[in-house]
């Protein structure tokens, strides 16, 4: 049987061993979903960048260029880390350049593994079931919240541990905590989650809108993933 | 209103402000349930140690030496890490100097503390009760294991969080998540941890009896607290 463990930040990741596995990473909050609404909605790819100058060197060679940081959109970039901008952008045919916070991070650190896919509840299914039709064995990656634990990351990884269990061995604690507190939860995602910090920090600025987007699920059936250090569909 | 974070795995510590708060050590299978049970009986110290050579450098001094490593007693020392040594240990009134694999370390990481408790589901009621009449903000510190994230010192966790909330701020992500884990499982603790991976590691030691010794709640009313390096009671 394949297995499935959960690494719960990109702080951790030092205790994953990635080599031949299939890598997902998840920022719920807004990473990841902006990405894989960008990549439904048509953009070409996203190429992910740890820092904010390689993202601008990226704008200045045409690239739609993302830059987030603590939450905000930062000055002189065409856009911030809201999937409803991404939909704008993908109206445009051109490439996008991003880097955020926490989940462009957590991609770099999964480099070690064999692929690695962009996971949000806005693909929950489609994830579930590539991971299902694939042979390899799978880490969750968590991009957390500037290196500590989060909520909304790790209930899409329990809610994907609650989706593969039969066909995985849920391999570490961290499968079986995540799995039993999304079965907890599921029904009240939204009410469950407001109580997050991080969900209280976005609260403040304004985006409820992205919130109730991402905390939506399978709004697309995409699995983005990074070839060559970049984002396109599988 | 006071707060409570809790800290996943000693890994994480550097992401926890300990400054002026109350730490709460947890390695429920097994060191910190060896401590509680080990205070409760009556030994009068336990002195926590990181390396096994100090550890020994006690033993030459009269102490009893408890030392395990990966689960299991190190050769050439009196005791391991079973609740039930620490009972023997109890009736010879000696001190006691002891190194486990994780919850040693777990509290030797939590030092910038201005108090270091040692809790356990056997004094569950005990640390409650103990943290809603003090006035600092608290962090429960997990002790993991080698460094990763464990299903028991979590749940453990989340039941402090459980009995604490209305009184106190459920400060970060994990209290809230350890929380809702607790409650879905308190009322099949055994049958939930069995399926962890160090229940199954420890399950192949023979140790059975140590585990349900360890899970079953509020056997002692101590409070055990580090001062000067000592395990004490409060």
């Amino acid at each position: 049987m394949k297995n499935l463990s959960i690494c719960l930040t990109p702080e951790l990741i030092h205790l994953s061993d990635l080599k031949g596995k299939v890598a997902v990473v998840i920022d719920v909050l807004r990473a990841t979903t902006c990405m894989v609404t960008g990549m439904a909605e048509g953009i070409p790819s996203i190429t992910p960048v740890a820092q904010v100058e390689e993202c601008k060197a990226l704008q200045a060679k045409g690239y739609i260029a993302a830059a987030e940081r603590g939450g905000k959109k930062v000055d002189g970039f065409d856009m911030g880390n809201s999937p409803f901008d991404y939909m704008e952008a993908a109206k445009t045919g051109k490439k996008v350049a991003a880097t955020t916070t926490n989940g462009t991070l957590a991609i770099s650190k999964s480099a070690a593994a064999d692929e690695i896919l962009i996971g949000a509840f806005v693909n929950l299914d489609a994830i579930i079931s590539y991971l299902k039709a694939q042979e390899k064995d799978v880490v969750m990656v968590a991009a957390g919240w500037q290196g500590n634990f989060n909520l909304e990351d790790s209930l899409f990884a329990g809610a994907v541990a609650a989706g593969l269990e039969g066909e995985f061995e849920l391999e570490d604690d961290a499968a079986l905590a995540t799995k039993v507190m999304y079965q907890a939860v599921k029904n009240d995602l939204a009410g469950f989650l407001a109580q997050s910090a991080h969900a209280k920090r976005l609260a403040k600025m304004d985006i409820q809108k992205d919130i109730d987007f991402a905390l939506t699920l399978n709004t697309y059936k995409v699995v983005p993933m990074v070839i060559n250090g970049e984002i396109v569909l599988a």
